[in-house]
């Protein structure tokens, strides 16, 4: 008899997106004249850049041909790419990564949702509140936990962020062995400091655990003093691995491309106590059950990296960090605390009351939808995260509409 | 202290497309001047269809405006892909599937080797010898076997496929809960009647277990007495999930798309006994894992199903099938039993001695590249695969150099 997976059913339904889109439908329903606002998913609204397009075309136009024609690529990505990522994202800010330890992928979704399956069953796993849902549940399904218990699973180390910590997660007072980390943040939008990546690498070195790095929002940060790379730390080649993607850095969301680091020397350990370099075993995984992203697609990420592909791109990033700003000081006008909006597209805010009460509130009085927090986590019970991903004239009619409904 | 999935280290080594290409690489430096024809992988060469090149060029431009950008779409594909799927490739042929039983994914190879992942550790896998690697390994690394003994892993059912039994293996024997069948099949070339599959069918409802249906070739199929899927067999809707892709259909090897076929009556058991449906299983863990197929790439794939791009598939398809008959008359004119070759885009060559040897000899006095059989099973060890995957010009060349090489 064919017997299911006795894990998945312990997977909390998450009824958060569904929720949302029964009370936004609702609402429509009874306000058909309604023009809402959408500050809510995380997903970029501007078109692409011009030196993407101009590569997806010029890529589509080889396909057409016999002589130019490409068929199955390297599963880790061609060289092309892969070479542009190690000089411009790692060797330019002084990270010693090499070409053949990037990984192309079709979306750090995936990446950040399989990396796990190479590690033991019975690891210790962290993993911060508030979070994307995609680590805890990654986890769920291969069995490193039981059914949840007032939302939170057993034997998983939830690392609280909140006000007080700046939602930056204190150090765990109890051992772990795998450790998710995520800067800028999604959903708080709060960014980590040299000096607070450094503790983390020094943690897992002094640990053996792994740091598995999520730096999907690494082209919002402005800040210079900030780290764009965990790689950027003395040390942690040895400690992380790190995920990079072009959903929110080049408005590739639909298009679907990304990359994880596994540096050579980033070690585990096997049941006899011996080192295992993890980049032969992630290899084996991507080339396993993977093929490799669409060639025109890679092409256009190569186009990223070109002078006119790097100012478009920052460009196209600026005018979501002026509005990720306008919404951070607007909340903080009508006496919000708030974290994120700068560095980062997300502004968190301190709702002050229930995160559901606080988007029916948005949305029946200012027509605008939000994600109310506690989709992330229960640190997020009190807070909702509002998206910096619309147009500026969205993004101040919006803000217009909850000031008067604020009032 | 971070540990290791402790059964990746039980894979086997896969040595065979290395050992092809140190054994092509020695050849070509001493014989710099000799033009190989490689006859080996499995890729397609011809170029992509105008009609898919035209679909490209579109969404390319829809992507460049903020009006018609499109950022994540549904994880399942599309409405318009699925939609056509159903229609074409389904209810044309007089089997019952609708557009929301459909999966849209980035290739058949992530699809066969995630769908493990929603059973039991414990279920007992059935796997036809010889067979495309992806279902072993990764049934190995979920942790289903231990190392293999004389190349075969324990506990694992092989199902041979000989010349004994037409290269379409026997029932099995022994109990099994899941079975992988491959028709028209990679790398025999062999197809499966109506009344085999119905057996099978048969086979899975009494036995409650499950056939996963990989029929990546289906476009191959001429044969009108042939079914193109599984479900043209009544009550094969309770008992199989079947995997198609572009790649060979339309030359989308280098363009990644696929689907998997999840209907909603297709039932698994929990500890408890309770059925439980795979389709929501399987909307789990693909919504939780992957977001979506690129976009333009399924817009190319909708045009497979226009007028212009279904004629222009037939065409290019009929190129390599012109191919494969003419590769399997020529073996059969030389003495060699041969499968394959029609309806499908792969040659079995019973070599009649070691597979590395016939490799050798085709390598050295007649410059083509084959693959051994022997990396596909057990069963492949006497055999060779070749590939109709080239132009008509060079499988013609090819084929004169293999006749002056054997006399």
């Amino acid at each position: 008899m064919i017997r299911i997976n006795p894990h998945y059913p312990k997977l909390q339904a998450s009824y958060l997106f569904a929720d949302i889109a029964r009370r936004v439908s609702a609402f429509q329903q009874q306000h058909p004249d309604k023009h809402l606002i959408r500050l809510g998913i995380g997903d970029v609204t501007q078109p692409l850049p011009p030196a993407c397009i101009a590569a997806l075309h010029q890529a589509t136009d080889e396909m057409a041909n016999a002589a130019n024609f490409r068929g199955y690529g390297p599963e880790q990505g061609y060289d092309f790419l892969r070479q542009a990522i190690a000089t411009h994202d790692f060797q330019a800010r002084g990270a010693q990564i090499d070409a053949d330890e990037i990984f192309v992928s079709d979306g750090a979704k995936s990446d950040t949702g399989n990396i796990q399956e190479i590690f033991a069953q019975d690891v210790r796993v962290a993993i911060p509140d508030p979070v994307y849902p995609v680590y805890v549940d990654t986890n769920v399904m291969a069995g490193r936990t039981d059914a949840a218990v007032d939302g939170r699973y057993p034997g998983f180390v939830y690392l609280d962020s909140t006000a007080a910590n700046g939602y930056v997660p204190a150090l765990p007072s109890e051992p772990v062995d795998l450790i998710y980390l995520c800067f800028p943040n999604n959903p708080t939008g709060a960014t980590a400091t040299r000096a607070q990546l450094a503790a983390w690498v020094e943690y897992a070195r002094q640990n053996r655990a792994l740091i598995l790095f999520d730096a999907a929002y690494e082209a919002f940060i402005r800040d210079p003093e900030l780290p764009h790379s965990i790689y950027e730390i003395p040390g942690a080649r040895e400690v992380a691995i790190e995920f990079r993607s072009y959903s929110k850095t080049a408005g590739f969301t639909g298009l679907r491309c990304a990359y994880t680091v596994v540096p050579k020397e980033c070690m585990a350990w096997d049941d006899s106590g011996q080192p295992v370099a993890l980049h032969a075993l992630w290899m084996r995984r991507h080339t396993t059950k993977f093929n490799g992203v669409s060639y025109p697609v890679q092409r256009a990420a190569e186009a990223v990296y070109s002078a006119e592909g790097q100012q478009q791109v920052r460009a196209l990033i600026d005018g979501y960090l002026d509005n990720a700003r306008t919404i951070r000081r607007a909340f903080e006008a009508m006496g919000f605390a708030c974290t994120g909006g700068e560095n980062a597209p997300y502004v968190w805010i301190d709702a002050q009351r229930d995160a559901w009460a606080f988007f029916d509130l948005l949305l029946h009085r200012a027509g605008v939808v939000c994600t109310p927090g506690v989709g992330f986590g229960r640190c997020g019970q009190q807070h909702v995260r509002i998206s910096a991903f619309n147009s500026a004239e969205n993004v101040a009619n919006a803000l217009q509409r909850i000031r008067q409904a604020l009032q």
